[in-house]
């Protein structure tokens, strides 16, 4: 890991040395996942096996994955793995249940009532992907606030073979279709689709350059689907102070490297001393590691800072914006207020970001890649979408003409200003007449 | 207006009705936008002038709007105007100050408390369009918001001149800069920022297709920003039974007709009179519009569906999801739990679109297009993001321990692994020691 002294840098350097790499633009990509979109627009099913067996290898004997196997993978696992996966269940559940808003009702002017009313999004899309282990986790991350939010179909698909684990989260979460599909085909698929797979409003989940790619395309395709975030690789930035313990700090960092070779890593400490021991932390601790390659490759490009105050270090963080904020210091919470632009904060020594990837309850779908500055930490609200109301009483009408009946005016717009004063007029003349 | 009798119409006739029509591709304007953004990016605020020239006919003194040009744009409104645009901003900020988020704590299990915390988007553009009319009620549709949600900049941008409503709303808004910039260049100089206009993290507001088209671009371009909702034509739906007024649907549905010629614009009702009725109050009132041409335009591609019963109107409106939704029947409230996929719904003959559009309180910003059925209506949340926080004791970290443990073997990630079992380890050590 490269260490640099925060105030010996320029502006440019300090700028530079925090710069996420650039995502590639790949239009090579581009088109092959459009050509993907495409072939599953035109000849679905048959599209999907095809795209199935050439990038998936794989022939399942059917698209769709039975209840049957559902049954049979549970039974498979053990009960170890089964309460973990409960537990995790029971308290992410229990986190997104709070998230649920409550209707609200005001009365901005006497007889004029305006509400906000949430509605489930009606079918949801979740993607998993697969890869040398399975991602149970992130089955639960989408599926809770699915089934909290009360979405009325739930779709989930991932490369075949789909691995116990996930098939057992998805009982769980009570998902309704699990289909042997994954990549590009697979977005297009619930963006689209076919004979097999049921189309969805709006897709959720991670994936590699071709998923993100292909959500990126129906997202932009007014007839395919809505998308939870833009992608970026996974971040974790640590605030600590001399008081951090050196090797849960370490472990922290590596926990992130070992994602994937882009993960983005980065250490802010006023402390040098700190600085030091978690440097060597890290080269201790890498050792043992079967995933020491790819945490290898990620801390090439991670940095640790020595600032001039912790002060300095949310600045830095809040410009940085990172993903995973985990924050090691004598008073976590002190720092909360000024905190902004993080996806997930983890304050204090027992809060490893672990804990919030797999089971305390938040949701480890997060903006990435600066996107903290915009885009929310995924949650109930993802599930749902909020609708305005209103209702006028006669007398509310009244008190409110003269205003909308000058804007309209100011606004050239006749038909606006006529919809209240045919109103109006009809209330004075039902007033004549009984008179 | 075209009337059809829905049970008479086959399943594909049923859907082909309610298509709407496709937004143009456009090649031309995408490569046209990509050019101006470039320019604007290259040569900042040389390129905004030189734009503006081109595009908008328009060489501002400078690019800025001073304070004193706002002030002497006040002087120059009449009182009941700016009576008018007071008493709607009161009424928006009522409503959206009601949306606050609440923090949310929770304690998952024992020791694990997990948080839910809002911050407002530090930087937010808001785009008003020029045209024919000034549009002072989308300032207070974005302005609003924007100031109840604490954002530390807001910057407007609208093409030159500026009309003297607008400057009025964004000094009630309290917003920080106003440029003379429009179209795609505007969207250029907050999405990139330039010498002069600051670089915002999230763009807001309606506009043309080139607007439309650059807030787009942007959006996909992790350094550029993103942006409110994706953009279609404006729409309204009325259902009406036989209680209905027909001069007053008619004078609604006129109302959407009148914003431009590719308006969508839907009468549902399970009542023959009723549709003959308001058909010929849409004729009668037609003539005396100043937008008449426009208005007769969009009528031309609009409908009138005489159905079998309201349930049909609930079901029909679901599954099309108007922007506008407006309910005029004997009991509209008892339609409310079941419509779903609206933009904002106005309830019983007293609620006409237009009191939405300036002055009710809610957001005149609304998913279009059958974006209703993932997009929510523009709110305080959408100049908020939400993060989330967890805090472990001790104890809560002991309690989770097996949990992440053994989720983390499954997903083959042993440094996840080792950020629990290390602080375990040092928990038992210290207990060790102390016996």
């Amino acid at each position: 890991m490269k260490t640099v002294v925060w105030q010996s840098l320029s502006e440019e350097q300090q700028n530079a040395v925090l710069e996420r790499p650039a995502i590639s633009d790949g239009a090579n990509i581009t088109s092959i996942v459009s050509d993907v979109l495409n072939q599953v627009k035109q000849d679905g099913d048959t599209a999907i096996k095809e795209l199935t067996a050439k990038f998936d290898r794989a022939t399942p004997d059917s698209i769709r994955v039975s209840e049957q196997e559902i049954d049979q993978a549970a039974a498979r696992l053990s009960d170890e793995m089964k309460q973990a996966l409960e537990q995790a269940h029971k308290n992410i559940s229990v986190f997104h249940k709070a998230q649920k808003a409550q209707p609200l009702s005001v009365e901005t002017q006497p007889g004029v009532v305006c509400e906000l009313v949430t509605r489930s999004i009606n079918k949801v899309g979740l993607y998993i992907p697969g890869g040398s282990a399975p991602l149970p986790s992130t089955v639960l991350m989408l599926g809770v606030p699915a089934q909290i939010a009360g979405c009325r179909k739930v779709v989930l698909c991932s490369p075949p073979p789909i691995a116990d684990e996930i098939l057992y989260v998805a009982k769980l979460c009570n998902i309704d279709e699990v289909y042997n599909v994954g990549g590009a085909q697979a977005v297009a698929a619930m963006a689209y689709g076919t004979e097999t797979v049921s189309k969805v409003d709006k897709i959720f989940g991670p994936g590699n350059a071709f998923v993100t790619e292909a959500k990126r395309q129906v997202s932009n395709d007014f007839r395919g689907a809505a998308i939870d975030m833009p992608a970026g690789p996974s971040e974790v930035l640590v605030i600590a102070d001399e008081t951090a313990d050196a090797d849960f700090v370490a472990a922290d960092l590596l926990s992130q490297a070992e994602h994937g070779p882009d993960s983005q890593v980065v250490l802010l400490t006023p402390s040098p001393m700190i600085a030091d021991q978690v440097a060597e932390a890290v080269q201790q601790q890498l050792k043992s590691l079967s995933r020491s390659d790819i945490a290898k490759k990620a801390l090439g490009s991670s940095l640790i800072v020595i600032t001039e105050s912790l002060t300095q270090c949310v600045s830095i963080s809040n410009f940085y914006g990172p993903e995973h904020l985990i924050v090691q210091t004598k008073n976590p919470r002190e720092l909360l207020p000024l905190l902004d632009n993080a996806g997930s904060i983890f304050l204090g020594k027992w809060s490893p970001e672990s804990v919030g990837d797999y089971a305390s309850g938040t949701n480890h779908v997060l903006p990435t890649y600066g996107y903290t500055r915009t885009y929310s930490s995924l949650g109930l609200a993802d599930f749902s979408k909020r609708m305005t109301v209103q209702e006028l009483s006669k007398e509310g009408l009244k008190g409110l003409a003269q205003t909308v009946v000058t804007m309209a005016e100011a606004e050239g717009l006749d038909a606006h200003k006529r919809a209240v004063t045919i109103r109006i007029d009809s209330i004075c003349n039902e007033q004549l007449n009984q008179q």
